[in-house]
């Protein structure tokens, strides 16, 4: 089925030795991108040399690193998806909203940058629906869930025969399985055990049945034909999603779509567009012509701008306005803080930190001020329906989410969740895709049960949450604070996590921010990943670990996160060009080296034959039975 | 008891807004040093102002920030514990070993930068045990003990009356509750169900009563008196220790005091000196001669040096004479890898990454030479001997720790800890204080069955862990992947983290990586204590978060771990000095602020008076219970 096409592409200094590869599916136009990191070969102390297989990871960065891509942002990214969507024949063309006075906010009309297009959008035929959850749920296999499902498997069919076939010669059976990223027999506690279950190979059926079930979400607007197909949902990868947007401080549309190309190439699966200022409209419409992934956007943020950031003047009009101008440039889903009834709102009275939801102080103040329900609770079957038409998910917003450790999992956060829970069904009786927004601020002890009780108020679908941070001291460092809870909560099953960066709370992210909140969004996720089990997740700690312990420094940096900052840091104590080939590191200088005397270990080991390792293994493993059962120990 | 002796000290730019408290115990010679941060007042919106009485916190700076304190390197920190050693009786003074040739290395004498000091050094009368097990076993207090005693719980008591007496008329008993850092009612699942049972106030007895039973250690060498007394133990808050040293490559004295001095001002609880470079002796005098905390080595290092960097030269005598020079100079702990067992080695050998640990491979590479068991097995009660005539704590070194993913939880790192948990047995038998070494690299899922493993198999002692890394393709973040799953074993009782830098893998840590290495373990320790329900632990959390949702910015930096970087990254976006004490932030602008809205929710929500939200707590709960039950519901 697979034919990967080789073909070189430039990603520059930042992922040197990476090349882009396209495994292809079962037709040419299923073209999935993949980065290829090529390694040295490994010196034996015979002299000998033996090739390293490459390592394939999953890419984000779209068509920008392809090869030949002549980078042109008025012209936006190829329309990778437009030919399936067109071939659907449930969709038309019709003449766009587009811009009108007011959509940047009373009296900002003026100084606008648009970007030229057709003029024209799509939207489902009349009483038709266009949705991923639609299709799926009449048995079809989209292409958008093949692309998927090679996607997810990291590259494995066409990495397995390589890997596979030279390893085994070299290392014996275990180190083999190993190098494949099975899990090592001492693993225990799978991710699975939480409730998933993670086939050994991701088909585009099991995508689709997941899709079906509500567990996992495609976005994918059809006005967004530029994004690459992806999926969130807790059988699959852990996604990230990295906020960018202007807000009315600071920021310009240059910056905020290089954002949107740095985030993604350092490995965003989505972006949220949080634009608050002026030029809204077309800043967002910039980002998603030349965004390789989905884009999600907080509709209430640009309402508010058009009615004068007073929210007791929001409308049901003005704001079912706002999604059908959005929905017609593409985004792919929307977050609709729904589940802010009048109820819920008395109960934050007496947090330490009140509201901390944009979206859901704008919604308490509207009900507040008006004294019933929210129009967008009561209008919650209005907004699937614009949704159908154009495969827009929703991602249900916690308006209620803590803000504080304080505030976690109080009656006002649980209490929302369940209407989050109502409104799922509601969403899924019209086969609108739905992921579930979760906090915030939440103690390290207390992660699991927001998991759990997402997972049972709200029937399964994926939960999307922001870190959690698992402390409030450390202003500054919050990717880290959050970053600790992001992984923890992946592990315990969430799809997707919304990254943090440095200047959480204090100001806004510039360039270095976006990819050191990546970054450490990309550990969280892979964290998470390995400790799920997820098969192929251990190819490239593996090949990272082997590269270490053979010296090979450029293959380390090569297949690190970030290889720019990694071999800077190498730099800055061993600048020489030598000291990238040498068999020693600055920890324990030239002398005398840890790694080095596998060699004696190993002959010696040949010698004596392997000792009953196992054994040992199994009786520590019934001593901390023993100790468990005591109810821990020595207290008792 | 508690008569605190306000003294306004000099943080200098560091931490704004603080001073250097002492509380002084039952005689005047135990002052127990508290860093107060003072904080603004409550703007209210009637107009009226309300205090917020300070936050008192842990404090491992020493006399550097004493009020009057003048700095001298060449004559040391002021010798706390002097007094307290001299009363007990039991030990005599000595002219010291000092320096001999061939410390430093074979013909490495010149050169030298020693310090000057007496040429006398303490140790225990003949026949006497000078260890604070001891003591403690014996049913003693000890002034270390109330000292310990006082500072874990925080500076409460001083606390006590100044934050209920004025928050009781402000925020009513449930706002009280959670000022006081008392565990929220909804939060579940404290870490005392890991096992440990932590007190409401941490008493002088009870301290003496963990480190009779082995459960906690003060590591209180009777020849570093300047160092102020430390706890480490389950039941008490988490520490961190954060490595230093020379290297073969790089580094001077100057350097590595300096590194000291900005550890501990930051929060590292211990030091670890890892020297291997030159004057590796003198080196090592002075950091012991300024430091504040308990230092710990790894003799190992010292003594390879001295055979030339051949570990096959090793022998006991000369690895002897090391321990008695390390314990005159006043080393608190030696991590001694004598769990390294012959029938371990050749169980490496199919390894990913091998034998990483230093001392490990060491030890593997003499018992593989003299093919026998390793001195430091066979001699391990002449160990213990030369411990307690000094109070050396042990760290029993994890010389089979994974240096990778592939190698956790494998059967060498496992029958080593078994051998831990019998060496453990013999130190206890001679009143010796031990506490364990762990790993290193372990996936997510796989970090609780290394905490477990370890209370099992060494009978609840106290465990130190490097990190461990939850990844392994980061290099460059090693701070953050290791501060993942450090997080998470601090929570499930692991007593101290070694701190990991962003140089880690790649090269020596200057001083910014030390103070980010630092902040980003306090993190992690401070998660950790949160999680456990640690009394107190969340007063810094609650005044942080009272003050981000009043917008009092000074007060939001200096209750930071880092006030300087929280500071600058405000100062980034919004530089102007009236932007200090706004009521917005750059994320939302001026216009519309989530937090404003919390007057008009207090109002609707006193008009219409609370709903029952326990009930819908409840129901959650009851709901989660029976999705768990499902084994995770849908799928099944």
């Amino acid at each position: 089925m697979i034919q990967p096409k080789h073909t070189y592409a430039d990603y520059g200094t930042d992922f040197p030795n990476s090349r882009k590869l396209h495994v292809v599916g079962s037709r040419p136009d299923i073209r999935v991108p993949m980065r290829e990191i090529r390694l040295g070969d490994t010196r034996k102390a015979s002299g000998e040399e033996a090739e390293n297989p490459p390592v394939v990871v999953y890419d984000t960065s779209g068509p920008v690193t392809d090869p030949g891509h002549v980078p042109d942002l008025e012209k936006g990214l190829p329309r990778l998806r437009e030919g399936w969507i067109e071939e659907r024949g449930d969709t038309e063309l019709l003449a766009a909203r587009g811009f009108r006075s007011g959509d940047d906010g009373r009296g900002q009309d003026a100084g606008r940058i648009p970007f030229r297009g057709s003029g024209m959008v799509r939207r489902a035929r009349p009483g038709r629906n266009v949705t991923q959850m639609h299709y799926a749920r009449q048995g079809i296999v989209t292409p958008e869930m093949e692309f998927i499902a090679l996607r997810e498997n990291l590259g494995r069919q066409e990495a397995f025969e390589k890997i596979y076939c030279r390893s085994e010669h070299e290392t014996g059976l275990l180190r083999e399985a190993q190098t494949a990223g099975m899990r090592h027999p001492n693993h225990q506690h799978p991710g699975q055990a939480w409730g998933a279950r993670i086939p050994g190979l991701i088909t585009p059926e099991f995508v689709r049945d997941e899709v079906a079930a509500g567990r996992a979400i495609i976005p994918a607007n059809i006005n967004h034909p530029e994004a690459e197909p992806m999926v969130i949902g807790r059988s699959f990868l852990v996604k990230i999603n990295a906020n960018i947007g202007n807000s009315a401080v600071s920021s310009s549309i240059g910056e905020e779509v290089e954002k949107v190309q740095w985030a993604t190439l350092w490995g965003a699966d989505t972006i949220m567009d949080l634009s608050t200022g002026q030029n809204i409209h077309d800043t967002r419409e910039w980002n998603l012509r030349n965004c390789p992934v989905p884009v999600g956007t907080v509709p209430i943020y640009q309402a508010l701008q058009k009615v004068g950031d007073r929210p007791e003047d929001l409308t049901w009009e003005l704001f079912r306005d706002t999604l059908v101008e959005q929905a017609e440039q593409g985004v792919d889903y929307f977050t609709i803080h729904a589940g802010v009834r009048l109820r819920y709102v008395p109960m934050t009275a007496q947090r330490v930190c009140g509201i901390v939801s944009r979206g859901g102080s704008i919604m308490a103040k509207w009900c507040v001020a008006h004294h019933k329900e929210s129009f967008l609770y009561a209008h919650f079957e209005e907004i699937c329906e614009i949704c159908r038409q154009y495969d827009v998910a929703l991602s249900l917003g916690d308006g209620m989410r803590p803000g504080a450790i304080a505030d976690a999992n109080d009656e006002a956060q649980l209490g929302e969740l369940e209407t989050l829970g109502e409104l799922t069904q509601i969403a899924w009786k019209h086969d609108v895709q739905v992921m579930i927004e979760g906090p915030g601020h939440v103690p390290l002890q207390a992660v699991k049960e927001n998991m759990d009780w997402e997972l049972a108020a709200c029937h399964e679908a994926p939960f999307y949450t922001l870190g959690p941070l698992t402390t409030d001291i450390a202003p500054g460092y919050d990717h880290i604070t959050s970053g600790i809870g992001a992984a923890n909560i992946g592990w315990y099953g969430c799809a997707m996590l919304c990254y943090v960066t440095p200047k959480e709370h204090l100001g806004l992210p510039d360039k270095e921010d976006v990819k050191r909140g990546v970054i450490t969004y990309k550990i969280a996720a892979h964290a998470a990943d390995l400790a799920k089990g997820f098969p192929g997740a251990q190819i490239r700690d593996n090949a990272l670990s082997k590269a270490r312990f053979e010296f090979r420094w450029e293959d380390q940096f090569n297949l690190a996160l970030d290889p720019v900052t990694a071999r800077a840091y190498h730099d800055a104590t061993l600048p020489a060009e030598e000291a990238k080939t040498a068999h020693f590191c600055s920890m324990c200088g030239p002398k005398f080296c840890s790694m080095r005397i596998s060699e004696d270990v190993r002959q010696y080991a040949a010698e004596q034959g392997i000792p009953d390792a196992e054994a040992i293994g199994y009786g520590m493993r019934e001593k901390s039975r023993e100790f468990a059962e005591q109810g821990g120990g020595l207290y008792t």
